[in-house]
Protein backbone atom coordinates (compact mmCIF):
# COMPACT_ATOMS: atom_id res chain seq x y z
CA UNK A 1 0.00 0.00 0.00
CA UNK A 2 1.49 3.32 -0.48
CA UNK A 3 3.00 5.49 2.02
CA UNK A 4 0.57 8.70 3.09
CA UNK A 5 3.96 10.49 1.51
CA UNK A 6 3.47 9.23 -2.27
CA UNK A 7 -0.44 9.74 -1.34
CA UNK A 8 0.44 12.85 -1.21
CA UNK A 9 3.05 12.62 -3.70
CA UNK A 10 0.85 11.45 -6.20
CA UNK A 11 -1.52 14.49 -5.44
CA UNK A 12 -4.12 11.70 -3.77
CA UNK A 13 -3.64 13.64 -0.92
CA UNK A 14 -3.83 17.62 -0.77
CA UNK A 15 0.00 19.79 0.99
CA UNK A 16 0.56 23.21 1.44
CA UNK A 17 3.76 22.65 -1.34
CA UNK A 18 6.89 24.60 -0.67
CA UNK A 19 9.35 22.98 -3.35
CA UNK A 20 9.14 19.53 -5.60
CA UNK A 21 11.92 19.01 -8.52
CA UNK A 22 11.89 15.36 -10.33
CA UNK A 23 13.26 13.27 -7.00
CA UNK A 24 12.01 15.14 -3.67
CA UNK A 25 8.76 16.76 -2.52
CA UNK A 26 9.25 19.14 0.31
CA UNK A 27 5.74 20.21 2.09
CA UNK A 28 4.58 21.90 5.10
CA UNK A 29 3.69 19.13 7.99
CA UNK A 30 0.23 20.31 9.68
CA UNK A 31 0.78 18.88 12.71
CA UNK A 32 3.82 21.36 13.04
CA UNK A 33 6.43 21.77 16.11
CA UNK A 34 6.70 25.43 14.91
CA UNK A 35 5.08 27.99 12.23
CA UNK A 36 7.27 26.99 9.13
CA UNK A 37 7.74 23.00 9.91
CA UNK A 38 8.37 21.12 6.70
CA UNK A 39 8.71 17.73 5.48
CA UNK A 40 11.17 17.03 2.38
CA UNK A 41 10.47 13.15 1.01
CA UNK A 42 12.03 11.61 -1.93
CA UNK A 43 9.67 10.40 -4.44
CA UNK A 44 10.92 6.98 -4.21
CA UNK A 45 8.95 5.30 -1.40
CA UNK A 46 12.38 3.82 0.69
CA UNK A 47 11.32 3.14 4.53
CA UNK A 48 14.94 4.28 6.23
CA UNK A 49 16.70 6.85 5.39
CA UNK A 50 19.71 5.09 5.42
CA UNK A 51 18.65 2.39 2.80
CA UNK A 52 18.91 5.79 0.27
CA UNK A 53 21.99 5.44 -1.91
CA UNK A 54 24.63 7.24 -1.08
CA UNK A 55 23.75 9.88 -4.39
CA UNK A 56 19.77 10.15 -3.91
CA UNK A 57 20.77 10.78 -0.09
CA UNK A 58 23.27 13.07 -1.09
CA UNK A 59 21.14 15.04 -3.38
CA UNK A 60 18.30 14.64 -0.77
CA UNK A 61 20.34 16.61 1.39
CA UNK A 62 21.33 19.38 -0.77
CA UNK A 63 17.44 19.96 -1.59
CA UNK A 64 17.02 19.81 1.66
CA UNK A 65 19.30 23.31 2.07
CA UNK A 66 17.73 24.90 -0.60
CA UNK A 67 14.43 24.30 0.93
CA UNK A 68 15.93 25.01 4.67
CA UNK A 69 17.14 28.64 3.30
CA UNK A 70 13.58 29.45 1.58
CA UNK A 71 11.85 29.08 4.87
CA UNK A 72 14.58 30.92 6.89
CA UNK A 73 14.09 33.98 4.42
CA UNK A 74 10.36 33.74 5.08
CA UNK A 75 9.92 32.97 8.88
CA UNK A 76 12.26 34.70 11.32
CA UNK A 77 14.10 32.00 13.21
CA UNK A 78 17.86 31.26 15.03
CA UNK A 79 18.13 28.12 12.54
CA UNK A 80 16.93 25.83 10.65
CA UNK A 81 16.89 22.14 12.65
CA UNK A 82 16.70 19.20 11.30
CA UNK A 83 15.55 15.94 12.64
CA UNK A 84 14.81 11.99 10.93
CA UNK A 85 13.20 9.65 13.43
CA UNK A 86 11.56 7.26 11.19
CA UNK A 87 9.39 5.60 13.78
CA UNK A 88 5.68 6.14 12.63
CA UNK A 89 5.47 6.29 8.62
CA UNK A 90 7.12 3.93 6.52
CA UNK A 91 8.83 6.69 4.06
CA UNK A 92 11.96 8.25 4.54
CA UNK A 93 11.28 12.30 5.69
CA UNK A 94 13.63 15.11 7.37
CA UNK A 95 12.09 17.18 9.43
CA UNK A 96 13.23 20.75 8.50
CA UNK A 97 12.25 22.59 11.97
CA UNK A 98 12.68 26.78 12.34
CA UNK A 99 14.50 26.94 15.54
CA UNK A 100 15.23 29.39 18.36
CA UNK A 101 16.17 27.39 21.09
CA UNK A 102 16.44 23.57 22.08
CA UNK A 103 12.94 22.43 23.06
CA UNK A 104 11.69 23.72 19.65
CA UNK A 105 12.69 20.53 18.25
CA UNK A 106 10.82 18.48 21.42
CA UNK A 107 8.68 16.01 19.71
CA UNK A 108 7.32 15.58 23.08
CA UNK A 109 5.65 18.65 23.03
CA UNK A 110 2.27 19.31 21.85
CA UNK A 111 1.87 19.91 18.49
CA UNK A 112 0.45 23.42 17.10
CA UNK A 113 -3.08 23.90 16.73
CA UNK A 114 -3.04 25.33 13.48
CA UNK A 115 -5.85 26.26 10.67
CA UNK A 116 -5.76 25.29 7.28
CA UNK A 117 -6.12 29.13 6.56
CA UNK A 118 -2.98 30.01 8.58
CA UNK A 119 -0.99 26.80 7.05
CA UNK A 120 -2.18 28.55 3.33
CA UNK A 121 -0.85 31.52 4.57
CA UNK A 122 3.12 30.41 5.63
CA UNK A 123 3.32 28.19 2.33
CA UNK A 124 2.49 31.42 0.51
CA UNK A 125 4.86 33.63 2.39
CA UNK A 126 7.90 30.61 2.13
CA UNK A 127 6.82 30.47 -1.54
CA UNK A 128 7.08 34.15 -2.11
CA UNK B 1 39.09 30.70 19.71
CA UNK B 2 39.19 26.78 18.62
CA UNK B 3 35.29 25.21 19.57
CA UNK B 4 35.61 22.28 21.78
CA UNK B 5 35.16 20.02 18.76
CA UNK B 6 38.24 21.46 17.02
CA UNK B 7 39.78 20.82 20.08
CA UNK B 8 38.78 17.07 19.89
CA UNK B 9 39.92 16.68 16.68
CA UNK B 10 43.28 18.12 17.17
CA UNK B 11 43.38 15.88 20.50
CA UNK B 12 43.64 18.82 22.75
CA UNK B 13 40.84 16.82 24.68
CA UNK B 14 40.34 13.01 24.55
CA UNK B 15 37.46 11.89 22.73
CA UNK B 16 36.03 8.04 21.90
CA UNK B 17 36.49 7.69 18.50
CA UNK B 18 34.37 5.82 16.04
CA UNK B 19 35.12 6.70 12.82
CA UNK B 20 37.71 9.00 11.07
CA UNK B 21 38.58 10.66 7.84
CA UNK B 22 40.76 13.47 6.33
CA UNK B 23 37.73 15.76 6.41
CA UNK B 24 35.67 13.68 9.45
CA UNK B 25 35.42 12.57 12.72
CA UNK B 26 32.55 10.48 14.73
CA UNK B 27 32.95 9.99 18.27
CA UNK B 28 30.99 9.03 20.93
CA UNK B 29 28.66 11.93 22.92
CA UNK B 30 29.76 11.74 26.39
CA UNK B 31 26.74 13.08 27.68
CA UNK B 32 24.23 10.64 25.36
CA UNK B 33 20.72 10.39 25.31
CA UNK B 34 20.62 6.72 24.56
CA UNK B 35 23.77 3.95 24.06
CA UNK B 36 25.94 4.80 21.02
CA UNK B 37 24.66 8.06 20.91
CA UNK B 38 27.79 9.51 18.46
CA UNK B 39 28.32 12.86 17.04
CA UNK B 40 29.91 13.10 13.56
CA UNK B 41 31.88 16.77 12.81
CA UNK B 42 33.12 18.15 9.63
CA UNK B 43 36.70 19.05 10.52
CA UNK B 44 36.68 22.24 9.13
CA UNK B 45 35.10 24.63 11.83
CA UNK B 46 31.89 25.98 9.75
CA UNK B 47 29.18 27.00 13.01
CA UNK B 48 25.85 26.46 10.78
CA UNK B 49 24.92 23.30 8.91
CA UNK B 50 23.92 24.63 5.87
CA UNK B 51 26.51 26.88 5.29
CA UNK B 52 28.72 23.97 4.30
CA UNK B 53 29.13 23.70 0.57
CA UNK B 54 27.01 21.37 -1.12
CA UNK B 55 30.03 18.66 -1.47
CA UNK B 56 30.97 18.83 2.01
CA UNK B 57 27.22 18.69 3.23
CA UNK B 58 26.95 15.44 1.04
CA UNK B 59 29.79 13.66 1.65
CA UNK B 60 29.02 14.33 5.61
CA UNK B 61 25.69 12.43 5.11
CA UNK B 62 27.51 9.81 3.13
CA UNK B 63 30.00 9.55 6.17
CA UNK B 64 27.13 9.67 8.96
CA UNK B 65 25.12 6.77 6.97
CA UNK B 66 28.70 4.55 7.21
CA UNK B 67 28.64 5.53 11.17
CA UNK B 68 25.01 4.91 11.57
CA UNK B 69 25.59 1.47 9.81
CA UNK B 70 28.77 0.46 12.40
CA UNK B 71 26.72 1.80 15.52
CA UNK B 72 23.54 -0.22 14.00
CA UNK B 73 25.66 -3.04 13.75
CA UNK B 74 27.19 -3.18 17.69
CA UNK B 75 23.71 -1.57 19.72
CA UNK B 76 20.53 -3.22 19.34
CA UNK B 77 18.00 -0.42 18.52
CA UNK B 78 14.95 0.70 15.80
CA UNK B 79 16.72 2.79 13.88
CA UNK B 80 19.55 5.49 14.14
CA UNK B 81 17.68 8.70 14.67
CA UNK B 82 19.71 12.05 12.89
CA UNK B 83 19.46 15.27 14.46
CA UNK B 84 21.11 18.68 13.53
CA UNK B 85 20.09 21.35 16.33
CA UNK B 86 22.70 23.49 16.36
CA UNK B 87 22.39 26.39 19.02
CA UNK B 88 25.10 25.93 21.47
CA UNK B 89 28.39 24.73 20.03
CA UNK B 90 29.25 26.81 16.94
CA UNK B 91 31.05 23.61 14.94
CA UNK B 92 28.34 21.75 12.87
CA UNK B 93 27.55 18.25 14.31
CA UNK B 94 25.28 15.58 13.37
CA UNK B 95 23.96 13.72 15.98
CA UNK B 96 23.23 10.03 15.42
CA UNK B 97 21.01 8.70 18.38
CA UNK B 98 20.26 4.72 18.43
CA UNK B 99 16.56 4.70 19.00
CA UNK B 100 13.57 2.28 19.91
CA UNK B 101 11.09 4.92 20.19
CA UNK B 102 10.17 8.64 19.15
CA UNK B 103 11.22 9.81 22.93
CA UNK B 104 14.61 8.52 22.60
CA UNK B 105 15.39 11.40 20.52
CA UNK B 106 13.94 13.85 23.39
CA UNK B 107 16.39 16.65 23.95
CA UNK B 108 14.67 17.25 27.33
CA UNK B 109 14.96 14.70 28.85
CA UNK B 110 18.03 14.23 31.60
CA UNK B 111 20.83 12.53 29.20
CA UNK B 112 22.67 9.15 30.54
CA UNK B 113 24.83 9.49 33.35
CA UNK B 114 27.47 6.83 31.91
CA UNK B 115 31.28 6.28 33.13
CA UNK B 116 34.21 6.84 31.13
CA UNK B 117 34.98 2.70 31.23
CA UNK B 118 30.78 2.44 29.86
CA UNK B 119 32.07 5.11 26.84
CA UNK B 120 35.02 2.78 26.20
CA UNK B 121 33.09 -0.26 26.56
CA UNK B 122 30.84 1.18 24.14
CA UNK B 123 32.99 2.22 21.70
CA UNK B 124 35.58 -0.66 21.31
CA UNK B 125 31.69 -2.64 20.49
CA UNK B 126 31.27 -0.09 17.83
CA UNK B 127 34.53 -0.49 16.46
CA UNK B 128 34.97 -4.26 16.62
Amino acid sequence: MASIFSKIINGEIPSYKIAENDKFLAFLDIMPLSLGHTLVVPKQEIDYIYDLPDDLLAELMIFSKQVAGKIQKAIPCQRIGITVIGLEVPHAHVHLIPINEVSDMNFAKPKLNISQSKLEEIAKLINA
